[in-house]
């Protein structure tokens, strides 16, 4: 993907989203006259899959002066070491000193999301893991939640309209239980659903809303037949959660009755560990949903030391002086 | 403070931040020329402290109605159960069903952030906490963490520009560790500090960066005298972080100079555990910083049902039909 | 009860159960000429519920002497402590020594039942508590274990024609999912049931054959209406099992239908620590089925030792010559 | 050995263990008419040793019509997985639906015998275990406890009568603690047990009742010479049990005396992994005792499912329909 | 006591057993002609109880000026708080600085055997607690631990003769299994123990060399009679260790027997857990003894700091300079 | 080394160190007239490296008779296992029988010292290893220890000027931070350490007694360039401790300034868990010192038991009669 298609807010640009200490710093420095080329590395805390480079590299088109920049960094979706450096700025501090918090910000989230993505899809192997999991965060970074989730987390889809802009694939999604509550249903619930979308919406039906999974999936099987692509189960936590067992009794009736060609869809609170276990049982899943294990995963901490002045090795005490070695890292500005 | 202040972003307006299958839902509905009025509710999915609920307030009066919508809701802060309904709408489907995802993910990330900093300061009593987190959240929620922080969990101020905006207060922050670096040694950036801030701005030094804490700490104290306000401790964990053994052996050695009046601020990754240490140790802080693990809170799931349709109680299987009971909730909109 | 009531079965009476040494001991004693009378003190391993001491009176009753016997026990659901003497016999060894595995297995097993069941009825508080746990263990002890749950462990009821006769009560019991499954659906069954049970059995329905739990209840209680007394819950594992959850939406799904009337019981592997959970989470449960932890319960090892010979005190190394001190123990024969 | 060998009791055949909702059905059956052939399947819900099926067998002989009927079975003692079928009957429902309870007990509580055993013995590796587990068990189920121990554990012995007449062995036993104390001392007992029984039967001495257990040893080894064969050790726990540098010393000791012929048994409460102790530290045992481990073994748990109809597929919610695949069963009837 | 009890040994006094770093400090002070007044505290690293110090007081008065020297401390016996000052020295550093490590080695020995001690007997109550460790520890240090144990930590008394001197007792002992086996049986040893020792000597049997604890207790309690104190049981630990129940077992013999003026001791292997246990279950022990869980108790860390040069308040980093807040510190020299 | 180096002392020769029970029972054998030849073996209670074994020969070289008597032991340093016998003599017993609680106690420190000290050794692969644990004990055993940890443990050298005299090694040392206090800073110090000094002493700072520790180093390197062999980190706990990135940051910092030639030493309550953490992460340390972890070892428990009187096999009830088989004992005596 092209870095261009991140749009840098006015909010940040104009550092509305700094710590306060920056503006200070850049502040006093003006004052004092005080404006060296330095460089910056920004180190990771911990074992992540790095997401996040692409927006902080569009950023840092926007600020940095074209002559005498140069930006090293590692591509999106790298698996890092704690303590290795994924970015290294060099530039005169003021153009870019300002925005340490955003850089560190959005590496810190979008790597957390897409390292939680990626340890799903690593548990379920072959089979294809969708993130779903936007309602478990502030609206004004759903987008780049599914984002992280595909892009970093090698998951298939996500389930936002923005998130699939910004990662290139079509979002993914069945039907919300009002819906089915709205048209009173899930049989005409359906039914209304492939009467009026077009035909590349796959038919997959939702099919706990009203009464048992495997009658409701038997219905629509019925009603539908050969458009049915699938269902997805969603059982909630109150009525016992999906399980392997299920699954496997819904393929049996499903196959009993002849309808072999439906697949399952398995949502609701997925983790590694369940998704393992799924895996383990050799419950016939088509695909996994994930949601809040991703959208709540822990953000991964980024430092970003001064670690050379006009040519000098610095570094604050606990830190090494001078540039890492990082020979993975590339120049991309 | 008064929810207008929360300007409701235009992705989100659009729906571009919803889940996909929430504008099929709408536009089948549509097709089908279906749109009751309908009361929906929230609910939390743990023990939490509610935060968010303004921001969806000012959402819900952008797109619901004039007329015929009913809003019902607990105050932002609100201490709420695990199954407790935070918020009530009454209104027809199609003016607000799209919104689902973003009123749940605002409650989600707010009510995560707040309920998190509410242990922090619950931990430390009376001495003052403040929220520094923004470098660990991508800088679109920045401001949200710290006003989330802050008006819902009880912080007494956070550090970025934007947080204070919304929360109504002013930020805090003392100097970054790149100022040090570049101007020489703290004591030269804590002269360019008081030279170029204005003075409402308190003296605050950063005193790790270069030599021992304890060491820059009384120099600074030398060099600043009365007009040095504090101190803050962020040793680094290299460094084997900040412990009450090292703030009651600065404060005795300030003491001993004659520098009674110099307060010691506790940064870097504190915890609730971690501040209930310092504080049972009787280690004379005079204020804590937490970051990480307010940044770094488990959203607070919330569950979105529809519970009434045309004035009849319904619910998705799972779930109990009909409006809950929660004399709490107060008629907002 | 009666301790008559307790048959003792030949293969006891003649010693087919008997360990082979106690049939070489009496065998070489009578060899010897060596009959004198003895004390034989059995005592408890663990705290328990004692039980199984009526069925070891009446096969005491059986074979010692009339003249110069003395049995002692203690009462049939006595709380016991690990140690304490529960039954003293003094009688000429050979009139039955040879019986000693046979009272120390009813003991054991009766008593291990008793202290199970006892543990559910506590955590049951005012509810009723009923065994079914008959298909856990072989026939030729599903009476006793009935037997021992009711009297010694104070359950309601047990399942068993047999466990009903011996402990004077009437067993309980809905339908077998069999049933359902033979009629074709559990309105059928139910319809069939009410037809030709007498009035006196409960139409209780079993609500998880064939669809969700829910549905089904609903769709007995319209069909015999007042006429029904409950319905019992016994969603299997692979369902998730029975939840607090579930039976509250339950509840509220019968009474905003107007079936208020209908009981919710509660079956399944209920173990005290879910009965608790379901207890202190407040939901509506009329009556609890305790199953496989009351059958799986371990035996009370209980030791039977020579106490004292012709009148003087002896012991085996490792325990007190003489007769133990215990002020409970009343004469019995 | 033969299924005629066990004979079904009166009570088990005329449904007096019986749960009373199988009398219910069948009696609702008959009135309505309705009595159809079925396929029933008998399902383990544990991975266990199987035990109880040739009882299940000789039962099912005895009720089954002579025609028509179709019975399979995995054989005693087969190594089963949780949720494998061990045992399926076609056959006309009326004419076997109230033997549910007592199939499933029956299988539960020799399954569970038989798997403890199992373990013990495989713990023991080449040293024989013998259960002597029948004073931890009601008498009316002593004997199956030791025919299950044997012929499913693969244990060498029990200690009932009745268990050796149905496992076809000759039961095992020293001689109780009470024939020492009634002749006084070991020695004497030991004489007496000599002189009076059976050459056959193997001279083993127990030799804790009244001195140490060494000195007893060498005192009944010196009284008995080559007669002797062997001694038990019972420490009580409350003298610290037995322990295998008793057994090393005691060996020691026995060789020093000129004994290397005595065998040194291993009894009271052994488990698998204190039998794994003894074998790892080489103590040189010629026999370990198992009794409250396996007599107190949780039943394993056996679900009995109607799975086919007059020849179609059903199963209760929560089960798969039709027969369940399983190529180890052989048809037995 | 009177420290002038302690000699303090040659090696110690010429510094053999300091470290070396402390003979090349002081010479190279005396090269610069340095050695101003200090002030040294010794600081406790974790709670304690406190010993030695009456020892250190002895060698600083060998070696301290006699005018101008002040010296601080606790009682011996004290308990102390991490972080607390137990001593106090002031003078010129020449004088004592070589003796660093001899007073901060005997604190922590003596400290750290008080304290295990104190343990035993706080959990003992009202039963004697005698250390008989000396076997555990260097002959060297034998003698002090016996004095620690008692002086610091309330033993009744040790078992070494140099302990005893020390600390103001009469040693306890019994008798060693080496004397059984010389004399040829328990009885022999006990006569011609009673015959040899003077008597105020009490005799207390060890009982466990040769046979049964109970049966060796009623052979020398009828050979003694009256004139047995008691008997002290060692059961080891490859024999079961002694428990509670064999105690009670014990007194239940004796007392059947006449014997109730015959105290039981217990000796081996005891922690303050053990003792809890017997005294939990009221076994009627006369006296516990101590061994390992004493001898090998952690040492107590001292760390000693100059706190104060020629008047003028100093430390290292890492502690706080001038003198510590102790009110308890008394003037001792 | 030459086990002449051992003087015993007089205490240890006239039996005050020991157990005042052997007193007594070489008393009564006299009195009997009682002298036969033993032989005594002492056993290891946990696996261990053997150490006192020279000091122990040293003591029976000075009280056995020279002609008769046998003694049997392994080498100074042996890995040893539970239960194995590590020395055995033969002598009358009136000639060492008083001796057994000191040569017990003398393998009981040393070999708890020297398995201690060897863990860390271990741990530290090919890293040298000081034992500076002398302040932790008692000064009457100061010496004994480092000659424990240098000659059974293998560490490179000790502390103490007694120890290095026993094991044949010269004591390490850098400075007491009492020195640098003293003189006023450290590069004063270490100036006035290696004016004074004598070149074999090498010239390694102590680099935390005022100011960050790498401050300190650059300083110390500055002023004594290549007379400067290494620095030392002993951190205290309040300041977090010394850690694997404080070193890395250091040697860093260090190599910057080129003094590649500095070595880095890592003090303080090193540990092998600690020291293992060290050398995985490739932290440069070019020795560690070890001091509680070594000089808090459990003392290794050893039996000492009369196995063989007048050549006829004996022992206590709980082992076995005669000599153990151990091929590894030579012949010392």
């Amino acid at each position: 993907m092209n870095t261009n298609e991140f749009e840098i807010s006015r909010p940040v640009l104009v550092g509305d989203t700094a710590d306060i200490h920056l503006h200070r710093a850049l502040s006093i420095l003006r004052s004092e006259g005080v404006n060296p080329d330095v460089v910056m590395e920004f180190t990771a805390g911990r074992d992540a899959v790095l997401c996040g480079v692409a927006e902080a590299k569009a950023l840092l088109n926007r600020v940095l002066p074209e002559h005498g920049r140069e930006v090293f960094a590692l591509p999106e979706g790298t698996h890092v070491s704690k303590g290795e450096v994924v970015l290294r700025v060099r530039a005169p501090y003021a153009s870019f000193g300002l925005y340490e918090t955003a850089i560190c910000g959005t590496l810190a989230s979008c790597s957390g999301w897409a390292t939680a993505a990626r340890e799903c899809v690593d548990a379920a192997g072959t089979i294809p893991v969708a993130c779903v999991g936007a309602r478990y965060v502030h609206p004004s970074v759903a987008g780049l939640l599914d984002y992280s989730a595909v892009s970093g987390g090698k998951c298939a889809t996500g389930s936002s309209v923005l998130g699939g802009r910004l990662a290139g694939h079509t979002p993914t999604g069945t039907m919300p239980h009002a819906l089915v509550l709205l048209l009173g249903d899930t049989v005409r619930a359906l039914a209304a659903f492939d009467k009026h979308m077009p035909p590349e919406v796959p038919r997959v039906a939702l099919v706990d809303t009203m009464r048992d999974e495997v009658e409701e999936s038997l219905e629509v099987a019925k009603s539908l037949r050969d458009k049915l692509r699938g269902v997805r189960l969603e059982t909630p936590e109150e009525r016992g959660g999906v399980t392997p067992d299920l699954v496997k009794e819904l393929r049996a009736r499903l196959d009993q009755a002849g309808y072999n060609h439906v697949e399952i869809h398995v949502g609701g609170d997925m983790t590694p560990e369940l998704i393992k276990l799924f895996v383990a049982s050799k419950a016939p899943v088509a695909g996994f949903a994930v949601s809040r294990y991703v959208a709540g995963a822990q953000p991964v901490p980024f430092s970003a030391d001064v670690k050379e002045i006009s040519g000098k090795n610095v570094a604050r005490r606990g830190r090494i002086p001078g540039l890492a070695q990082n020979p993975r890292l590339a120049r991309v500005a």
